[in-house]
């Protein structure tokens, strides 16, 4: 396995080799090394001195199922502090079956001069951007692939990107070629259009799987893992049949459903945005639901959401998505929430952080709660670049600061998803704590925190924050952690895929052991950037004022806070 | 003397005995002990729970010249951090007869109620503002001289504080009941505005001064001390000549006079925006130079600036305003360069955080370096509120992060003054490492910073950082600094005064290390709030981005920068 570096500064693409001590880094721990190992904690992050590595997990390229996500890490714009974000789609399997193992792009680009990097069996190149740019994902997605042929997996920047906006992502396209999987968080994108970096083009589709070190016993526990995953009801039932939409009525049931700019936690449209909804409606229409994001998944969470004609309008329309675009901005019917999808995967926006800024904007009366024209309009105006766009792109923090709203629902600067703290406190306490800002994926479910006692949230709070980033360094879906969390079994098999596939023996200790050491690392880089204990703190408002319909305040303390970051 | 305690959620004025403990602090020492002790430093600036404190000098309503200066204290909502600013004018002198030490506002404001203080002889009254919301600072203030005379000083926020937006300041209205002075900087006029409260009107004129409590030896030295004013070539020729803008050559001259956002530090029109060309132009017209902002100060470094039919235009218009609206727009003109600076006094404007907003604004294309219409234009959207307006009136951090401009001259979110670290760098180290954010008024002048070599740059801002700090308790005017620094019988004669008025004995020892407890209590109140080293430093882009006409950089390093905070 390879790394890439790729300096823009002088246009050149550099091979070396992975060292070993690198061997059982994957995703989110390899991304995190080498930022922390190259990158000044305290520069600008869309400066000249930060960078930014695309890495697979530990196996990529292999036929271990919803194992091939891959991880970009970089120093984010938006929080200041050490950032990874990782999206699906066949792009890392492609990654992983040409054996590239990490992309390292550095260096400062020169004015105007924007690539695109292509990369197949004949290696890795820098080729010219021309006429991409300016284009929106979907556009850019079709032009690169009459080039490069129809099954390329690309990661790919939007307008909001080249523009370096807060609240770039970078897409990632579906096993059907289309942008619709994001690197969502952090404005990842920002720094990619900041090195001038338009596209990745990866093409391995008619390459092997890269084949296990000891076969038989992968043939044996990957068997094992997949039925785990299989049975699991969640995995195994409700991620397929509904999608993470499945989550609207649970979550607003428990009154912590984001709505109305975290005004309440529960929306009286939601019967007509659940995922239950959703699936009788694209079941009906001829739309996809149980869609896998990657050949091989076999949880196939995805879906394709088409309209009353059938034409597709979005995919990957995931709950976060609903809920910010949805009922956050007052807005009850799904049709037009997945235009409002449609239209930030074209222009490359997370969607949680352009809902919570649109959430910010309709409380401030700059567009009324509810008006679906007045946010598309807004939405377009950030990829035009309009002064108002200008804003919004920015993400929930500064469009709060600009327009005058205090009720900012940020944690080190990233806009919370779908889960107000009030209502589920332990998820308060995971984006609180950790290293990456408001983030609902650092933890254990939503509905392990949902399922436990009050005085549980904060010890779940702990021991997941540390086995999810355990499982982040895998490359694994985070879907697996249902049935890798719960059930030995599968658990197990987990521990056999790597031996088999990597020859090390792995015991659960070291495999959780992960965790702390990843963790480690990134708070480590936040601190030298500047982080201290008070960025972990859920925002001022949301300790004084009561959350209808359960009227509660977030009341987990401080030094509750401290104490899951200390292992 | 005492304290006024008002309270906006109950609208409640109490006062309360002056604590004895206080007895040695005034001004930057008193309003930080107040808040320091008051206010939890994590809390929202603009929340219910930060607090701002007006509070007097040591000599405050006495006949010492120059010395009745009144601080503003708040948690910044622009830093973050600790902010103490302060502003001339004859309020403070009147608070000192009347005996009023500190005003103290607290709670949250209930919506659309909204006041104002009147201070006369009979006490403090919360009045109820009507139909002063909305008005900018001049009509205000003309408003309220109806109403309580027209000797009235005032203190005031125009529709920037209402906004609480955070280049939003607080003016002070001059000798002539003008509000051309100005708390300037760290957002506080947001505070105000957040707290509802539209002006302080204070009432004192016709009341005699405090007397000493030894009234032979205030005779003395009180002569004494208003001698070594005049005799220093500073503040006894060159400012009450030329007013703060005989910087203006002097500065362009080392190459640090910042131009077209700080992207060269020498201006081909400075001849024309000079301090030697604004002194002949306003004596030809009739303006005044060498003009008293407050009754019985020896120095009058003032000025009322008329324009070609001898009306005024605007007055207190000093170096700073002229650079940030002049230069670092590439305006060449004074009578322009004046308008801008009315408009910014009457929105209640930050001269130096909208200049460098501007600047960064027409860098980026959203108006021409030069366009005079363009730029009243954009500081009138400020008042208005428009979207433009709104990032313009954040000040220049949030418009550079809107704007997607990376060349932000800020330190702790505040905006640097007019004087570019890569060409003075020892007020570089001070715009780094004070707590207030980039200010130029918290280390020595700028002259002791030009005569020094480069190796002593560190250790000038060292001493000079402790001996500023320290004259910032007394309420005495920054420009008796060139006197009390370096001349041991002016210095000796302001010994006299504190033991004439308080009967203590201060020596030398004691004195400076009033500045070492200041800097410790901000420090403190800054540590807590979240700050770190890393807060105390320049942009990365002036470490690496060489400026004309001498093409340096800013070279002192990061451990300089912390050791001058080691005391």
């Amino acid at each position: 396995m390879s790394f890439y570096r790729i300096n823009v500064s002088d246009i050149t693409v550099k091979e070396e080799e992975l060292p070993k001590s690198y061997q059982l880094l994957g995703a989110r721990g390899l991304v995190d090394s080498i930022i922390a190992s190259e990158v000044d904690p305290t520069c600008d992050p869309l400066g000249p001195k930060n960078k930014m590595v695309f890495a697979t997990g530990l196996f990529a390229g292999t036929s271990v199922p919803s194992s091939s996500r891959t991880s970009v890490g970089t120093k984010s714009p938006l929080t200041g502090g050490l950032k990874e974000s990782s999206a699906g789609g066949p792009g890392g399997l492609y990654l992983g079956k040409l054996g590239v193992k990490a992309i390292i792009i550095e260096g400062a680009p020169k004015d105007n001069q924007w690539h695109y990097l292509n990369i197949d069996k004949e290696g890795v190149q820098l080729l010219p951007a021309g006429e991409l740019i300016g284009l929106g994902c979907y556009d850019a997605c079709k032009k690169l692939q009459r080039i490069h042929g129809k099954k390329s997996s690309i990661f790919v920047i939007g307008q909001a990107g080249e523009k370096k906006m807060l609240a770039a992502n970078i897409a990632a396209t579906d096993k059907e070629g289309v942008p619709t999987r994001q690197f969502g968080r952090g404005g990842v994108g920002a720094v990619m259009g900041a090195k001038h970096i338009k596209a990745v083009v990866i093409n391995g589709t008619d390459m092997d799987y890269i084949p296990a070190l000891d076969k038989e016993l992968a043939k044996k526990c990957i068997k094992k893992f997949a039925q785990g995953l299989l049975k699991n009801p969640v995995s195994g039932n409700a991620l397929p049949k509904y999608g993470t939409a499945v989550l609207v009525n649970i979550i607003n049931s428990i009154g912590a459903l984001p709505t109305r700019n975290f005004s309440s936690g529960a929306f009286e449209e939601v019967s007509q945005i659940s995922g239950e909804t959703m699936t009788e409606l694209q079941i009906k229409r001829g739309g996809k639901v149980g869609h896998a994001c990657t050949p091989g998944c076999v949880i196939r969470c995805s879906n394709i959401y088409v309209d009353k004609d059938g034409s597709e309008i979005t995919g990957g329309f995931e709950y976060e998505s609903v809920c910010l675009l949805g009922s956050n901005l007052g807005i009850g019917n799904l049709d037009d929430i997945a235009y409002l999808n449609r239209l930030c995967d074209d222009f490359g926006l997370d969607t949680i952080e352009v809902g919570a800024a649109l959430g910010i904007a309709m409380e401030a009366g700059i567009l009324p709660f509810g008006d679906v024209a007045a946010a598309k309009e807004a939405i377009q105006s950030i990829a035009r670049g309009d002064i108002l766009g200008k804003v919004l792109g920015q993400g929930a923090k500064i469009t709060g600061q600009v327009l005058g709203i205090n009720r900012i629902p940020v944690v080190k600067g990233q806009a919370m998803a779908a889960y107000d703290p009030r209502g589920i406190k332990g998820m308060g306490a995971i984006y609180a704590v950790t290293p990456m800002g408001a983030d609902h994926t650092a933890g254990p479910s939503c509905t392990t925190f949902i399922k436990a006692k009050p005085e549980e949230q904060v010890l779940l709070a702990k021991e997941y924050h540390i086995k999810a980033t355990a499982l982040d360094n895998t490359g694994l879906c985070r879907f697996c952690s249902y049935a890798v969390f719960n059930d030995a079994e599968t658990f197990n098999a987990l521990l056999d895929i790597i031996k088999s596939y990597l020859q090390i023996e792995v015991t659960s200790e070291d495999f959780w052991n992960w965790g702390k050491s990843i963790l480690q690392i990134e708070m480590d880089f936040n601190q030298k950037a500047g982080f201290t204990p008070e960025s972990n703190r859920i925002p001022e408002y949301m300790h004084l004022e009561k959350l209808s319909p359960k009227w509660e305040v977030f009341d987990i303390t401080n030094e509750e806070l401290d104490s899951i970051l200390e292992f």
